[in-house]
C-alpha cells in the first residue's frame, strides 16, 4: 500500500492550483515552493507565471533573509505571499493551501504571521540496529523506522521526502533522527557513519528541516578511544570540536546534538563529578563555531529507587539538579524538559522547572508518540492537552514571558502506510506542528483544520463525527486508566494496558501507596516531599492543599482516604467508579460514531480504525474492571450505583 | 574453564581403580563399563583384569539380559557385581563408586538393585534457534543449550558425553532433546533434520541414556503439506508411520516423542473434533512397531482464561480433561503429568490426576529448572519437595500401588561450567536421578550422597555445611516467597522476584484474591470450584475444610480472613509476617554458613556461590517487603512483633 496522503491529499492544492501563480525569490526552498505549485498547477489547470505579471490570483514572493515570518495579504483579486525569506515562504504556502478557496475571497488586510517558537522539532527514538528489548523504533507503534532499515539508512528515501513535506505542512523545522538512548552502533553516527545521516539530511533539507542527532557522552571514549569524557578535560574538548568539524563538513546546516545524558543508564557528566552545565558546555563549545544547539535533556533521576523510601520523589528531580544551574549553560544550550515532572502521563501537572530558569534556553519536550496514551491502539488526541500546558503561566494570572524557546515532540511516525499506525494519530502529528508555530492557538480550530485537510470536502456528518470522536478523546481515555493524576497503573515494560501495581514496588519512583484506607502521593510541604514548593506562588499554595488542588491532579499531590469529598462533590472512591465506568461507555460511543461514518471514509482507513476500536473498548474495559476492582478490594466500598465490579 | 567434575571427580573412582578389577559380558555398554574401569585403574593404580582370575577385588559381570537391575555381593575379599544386562552393568559400576571402600570392606550378603520405575527422563526445553523472548533454553538459568548452538547441533559434543556420563550416575536413562513448544526450526527435527537427532543420540547411547524428541502434533500439515492433522485421518496416520520409520532408520533405539498439544498454543487434536486419546494413539501407533513410547503433556487448560470469572479454575484442568479417558491410551501411551496442579510452584497439592487413571501408563513431570524457585540464583534443592510428591498415596494410609511409570524432570543444566548455573543446583539433577531410581529413598541421604561425591573427602565441616546450606532451603525459599501454598505472586514474564498482584488480572488462571479481609482461592466442593473433590478419599475431605486443610495448603484451597488462625495457632497475617521474616533470616544465615566454608571448597566455585547468596538475600528482602507492605496495605493489621513493615 501506498503511504496515506494524510492532510496533504492532491484535493487541497485545488484552489491554489486552479490558479495563476507567481513564485520570486531566493534561496533552495523557493525550488521548493515553485516545485509544489508547478504540480499543483499541472494537476489541476491553473499557471505559473513568470516575469512581472499584473494578472497573477497569487504572488508568492521572498526576500533574501533567513526568518520564518511572511505576511499575507489580498488586494484587487491577488494575494500575496511576502515572506522574510526562503524559509517563511514554504510556510506561507502551507497557509495558502490550508485556507483553501478563502485565500482567494474578497479582500484581506495584511496579515503577519511568525513561529511563536523558533525551533520545532521531532525527536526520533529510532535505533539503526533494532534493540533486542526496544526494537527498531524505542516506544513505537507506527511500524519500522522511516529513515533505518537493515542496520543503515534506508537506500530509498521517497518517504523521508514524503514525511519532510507533511511535517512541513504544519510547521515543524528540526528532525532528530535517531533514539536519545544511543547504543553502540548509533553512537557511530557521529563519526564513520555520518555520510548516512547526510543522506538523510539531504532529504529533509528541501522542506526546510533541520537534521540533528542523538549522541552518546561517552563517544569521546567509545568512539574515540580516550579514557575519559571529562567535559573540562582539554582533550575531550578537541575530540568533540574535530568530531563536530567532520560532522558539519558532511551536513554544513546540521542542527545539532540531542543528549540523554546520566539518564536511566546513559554516560553523563556525573562520572566525572562534573554538572550537567559543564557537560552540555563541552558540545555546546564544539558546535557554537557553526551554528549549531545542543540539546541537553533534564529527564535525570533515580532509576533505581527504593520503594520502601517515601522521602525520595522523582518528581521532583527535573527541578532539584537543574535550577541551581540556571546560567550556567552555554547560550547555544537548550534544555530539554518534559513536559511534566514524571513522564508523559495522561495527566501530570506543568514541571516545575518551566518558568524557573529564566537565564537558560528551554525546550518543552511532549510524547507523540502514545507510549502512556493508548500506544496508537486507542484514540487519543493530545492538542488539549499540550495546549493546557503551553497555556500554563508558571507565574499565575500576572503576564508571563514566553514560556520556552522550543518545543519538541518525541515522534509517532514510522514505516506505516498511514505514518502513524492508527490514521487518527496523524492529528496528533498535525496539532503538534501547528501548535508550536503558535502555541495559543485553539486546538479545537487545529482539530478543525485537520480534518478538512485529511477529508477534503467532507460533509459535515463527516466532519462533525471525526470531531466527536477525537475532540474528547483525552478526557476519555484518562476517565478509563489511572484515576485523579495519580499516573502509571500500567503493565511494566511495555506499558501497554492496566498494571494497578505494575510499577508499585519498583525501583522507577512511580508510586500511588493505595492502601486499604487511601490512595496517592503526599508531594506538599508541610507532610509531603516538598514538591509542590519547587513551584512559584500561585501553584506551590494552589497545589499544597488537598481543598484548592484540582481535581484532576488530587492525587498527584495529596494521599487522601477513600470517602474524601472532591470539588466535583464526588468522593474519590466513587469518582474511580464513575469514571472508569464514564471513560468505557465513552469508547463504545465513539466506536460507534465511527462506525456510522462508512462510507464516508476509505474503506482501507475506515476499516483500521474499526479494527483499532475494538481493541481500545476491549482495553477500556479492561482498564474499567481492573481498576474498579482493585479499589473495591481494597476500600470496600461499594458502588453506590450498584453496577458490576468484579 | 573446564566443565565441572560435579558428583564424578576423578578422586571418586580411587577405591575402584586401585583394585584388581575384572569386567565380563556382553552388550555395548559393558565396552563403556570397561573403559570406565581402565581408565580409573591407570589413574589410580589398579589393574584391569582378564580371563577367569581368582584374586580379582571386584568382578562386574553382565549377562545378556536388557534389565536394569543387578546384584551386589562380597565374599571372601571379592566384591561381585552381577548384572541383567549390560544397562544394569552400568548403574552396578555407579554403584560400587558411591561405596566408595566401603565397596571393599567385610562381607556383603547379595542386594538386589533395581529401578523402581522403568523411564527417568530430563526433557530440555533446548531450542534450537534462539527464540526472541525464551532464548536459546526457556527457563533455562545454566547458559546457553548442550546440544544446540548457532542454530543447528553443536559440532563438538564432549560437553554432551559428560552430561550423559554425569546423569547415568544417578540413574537417568532418558533424555528430550528439544523444548516441548516446538517452534518452526525445532519441528523440522523430525524430518530433514533427524541426522543431528541422530548424532546427539549417538553420544547419550554409550551411557545408556535413550534419545527423545519433542515433536508438534501439527507435523502432518506444517512438515508432510497435508491439509491436515486429524489423527483420525489415514494419511494423518501414515505420515506418521511414515516419518517415525526414518527417525528409526536413523536411531534405532530412539526413545519416542514428546508432546505438548492444545497446550499455551500448541496445536492439538481439539482443532479436529478429537480426544487427546485420539492424539496420543496416532502417534504411539507409528512408534509400537519400533518400539517407541509416546509421552503425551496433560498440561492442557484455558491460557485465556477471563480473570472475572472465578468459576474457572485451572487447577481443575488436568483432572477435567484427562479423566474420562483412563482407558482409552494405548500401551505405548505414557500421559506425562505435572507433579501439581497448577505449574511447579514453591508448594502446591500433587495433582489429583495422579492415581486417578489406573488404567493409563503415568509420568510424573517435576522441574529441576528452577523457573519458580530462585532460577538457580537462589538455593533451593527441592528433593524434599519430590519426595512428598513421590511418597504421596492418593488413597490415603492404604498401602498403595506404583504411583508412576516414569520420572521426568525438566533439567536445568546448560553449557555453563559448572552445568547448572548454581553449582549447589547440581545437587537438584543428582537427586532427581536417585529418587526416580528409588522414589522412597531418603532425601536427606540423597543429599549426603552427592555431597560426598561432589566433594571426596570433604572434612566434616564441609559436608555439615553444605548439608545446611541444601537441607532446609526449600523451606527456606518457601518462606519468604508466596504464602500457604497460594502460588505465584511473581513478576509476569520471566517469574523472578516477587509481584504480589503480577498474575492477579491476568488471563493464565492463576489468582490469590486477595482483598481488605482475606486472601485465598475457595476450591472445595461446598462453597469453591469443586477443584478438591476430584480427589479420592481421604484427601476429598481433608481438603474440603479449613479446618483440616494443611497449613501450608491453606490458601490453595480456601478463602480465609487475614484473622483465621491456622493449625499452628498463628493467625494467617500473622503467619506471613512471620515467615517473610524468617526465610530472609534462615537465607541470611545460609550465606553466613557459606561464607564460613571459604578455604574448604575451591575458590571459583565458592565465589560463584557466595556471589549468588548476595543476589538470593537481597531478592529475599525484596519478597519479604513486598508481600509484608502487600499485606500490611490491605488488611490494616499490624504486625504483632513490630518489626518494619513497609
Amino acid at each position: 500500500m501506498e503511504a496515506d496522503a494524510a492532510w496533504l491529499p492532491p484535493e487541497v492544492f485545488r484552489p491554489l492550483g486552479s490558479r495563476r501563480v507567481l513564485v520570486r525569490g531566493t534561496g533552495p526552498l523557493v525550488d521548493t515552493v515553485a516545485a509544489e505549485v508547478a504540480d499543483a498547477c499541472r494537476r489541476h489547470g491553473g499557471a505559473v507565471l513568470s516575469g512581472a505579471p499584473d494578472d497573477a490570483d497569487l504572488v508568492l514572493e521572498a526576500d533574501g533573509g533567513s526568518g520564518e515570518g511572511y505576511t499575507l495579504a489580498r488586494r484587487d483579486g491577488t494575494t500575496t505571499v511576502t515572506a522574510e525569506g526562503d524559509r517563511g515562504l514554504l510556510h506561507g504556502l502551507f497557509h495558502v493551501v490550508r485556507l483553501g478557496e478563502d485565500a482567494f475571497r474578497g479582500d484581506r488586510a495584511p496579515e503577519e504571521h511568525r513561529p511563536a517558537l523558533a525551533l520545532r522539532m521531532l525527536d526520533h527514538w529510532d535505533n539503526v540496529a533494532v534493540h533486542p528489548v526496544m526494537g527498531q523504533v524505542e516506544r513505537g507503534y507506527a511500524g519500522g523506522s522511516l529513515f533505518w532499515a537493515d542496520g543503515r539508512a534506508r537506500d530509498g528515501l521517497d518517504r523521508v521526502r514524503a514525511y519532510a513535506r507533511l511535517i512541513a505542512a504544519c510547521g515543524v523545522n528540526a528532525v532528530a533522527v535517531n533514539n536519545v538512548n544511543v547504543h553502540a552502533t548509533e553512537a557511530r553516527l557521529l563519526t564513520d557513519r555520518i555520510g548516512e545521516v547526510a543522506r538523510l539530511a539531504d532529504t529533509l533539507r528541501p522542506y526546510g528541516i533541520r537534521t540533528h542527532l542523538s549522541v552518546t557522552f561517552a563517544a569521546p571514549v567509545v568512539l574515540g578511544g580516550l579514557e575519559t569524557a571529562d567535559p573540562l578535560d582539554a582533550r575531550v574538548r578537541a575530540w568533540w570540536a574535530e568530531a563536530t568539524a567532520r560532522v558539519y563538513a558532511a551536513i554544513p546546516d546540521f542542527g545539532g546534538y540531542v543528549v540523554k545524558a546520566d539518564s536511566e543508564g546513559q554516560p553523563g557528566p556525573f562520572a566525572y563529578g562534573r554538572t550537567h552545565a559543564d557537560g552540555a558546555n563541552a558540545l555546546a563549545g564544539a558546535l557554537a563555531p557553526h551554528g549549531g544547539t545542543v540539546h541537553w535533556r533534564a529527564f535525570v533521576y533515580d532509576h533505581r529507587q527504593d520503594w520502601r523510601d517515601r522521602s525520595t520523589d522523582r518528581a521532583r528531580a527535573a527541578h532539584d539538579h537543574f535550577v541551581p544551574l540556571d546560567g550556567a549553560f552555554a547560550p547555544n544550550a537548550v534544555l530539554q524538559v518534559k513536559h511534566g515532572p514524571m513522564d508523559f502521563q495522561v495527566r501530570e501537572p506543568v514541571s516545575p522547572l518551566i518558568g524557573a530558569m529564566p537565564r537558560t534556553r528551554l525546550a518543552i519536550e511532549v510524547q507523540a508518540t502514545q507510549e502512556y496514551t493508548g500506544q496508537q491502539r486507542h484514540v487519543c488526541w493530545l492538542g488539549p492537552m499540550w495546549s493546557e500546558v503551553l497555556r500554563f503561566r508558571p507565574d499565575g494570572e500576572r503576564a508571563a514571558g514566553r514560556l520556552a524557546d522550543a518545543l519538541v515532540a518525541v515522534s509517532n511516525a514510522g514505516d506505516d502506510p498511514f505514518w502513524t499506525g492508527h490514521p487518527l494519530a496523524q492529528a496528533n502529528l498535525y496539532t503538534f506542528g501547528r501548535l508550536a508555530w503558535d502555541p495559543g492557538a485553539e486546538p479545537g480550530a487545529v482539530l478543525d483544520e485537520w480534518i478538512a485537510l485529511t477529508h477534503p470536502g467532507a460533509p459535515a456528518r463527516l466532519a462533525e463525527g471525526l470531531h466527536a470522536v477525537l475532540d474528547s478523546s483525552w478526557h476519555t481515555y484518562e476517565k478509563y486508566t489511572a484515576p485523579l493524576g495519580v499516573g502509571f497503573m500500567v503493565q511494566p515494560g511495555h506499558h501497554y494496558g492496566p498494571g494497578v501495581d505494575g510499577y508499585e514496588y519498583s525501583p522507577w519512583g512511580t508510586y500511588h501507596f493505595a492502601d486499604r484506607d487511601g490512595v496517592g502521593v503526599d508531594r506538599g510541604a508541610a507532610r509531603g516531599t516538598g514538591f509542590a514548593a519547587q513551584y512559584a506562588e500561585p501553584w506551590a499554595t494552589v497545589y499544597e492543599s488537598p481543598d484548592t488542588c484540582p481535581d484532576e491532579l488530587l492525587l498527584f499531590f495529596h494521599h487522601v482516604p477513600y470517602g474524601h469529598v472532591l470539588r466535583s462533590g464526588k468522593t474519590v472512591i466513587q469518582h474511580i467508579y464513575d469514571t472508569h465506568f464514564e471513560g468505557v461507555a465513552e469508547a463504545e460511543e465513539a466506536r460507534r460514531v465511527w462506525a456510522g461514518l462508512a462510507g464516508l471514509v476509505a474503506p482501507a482507513r475506515h476499516a483500521r480504525v474499526a479494527d483499532l476500536f475494538e481493541e481500545q473498548v476491549r482495553c477500556a474495559r479492561e482498564w474499567r474492571d481492573q481498576v474498579n476492582s482493585y479499589f473495591l478490594r481494597k476500600s470496600g466500598v461499594p458502588d453506590e450505583r450498584g453496577r458490576t465490579v468484579y
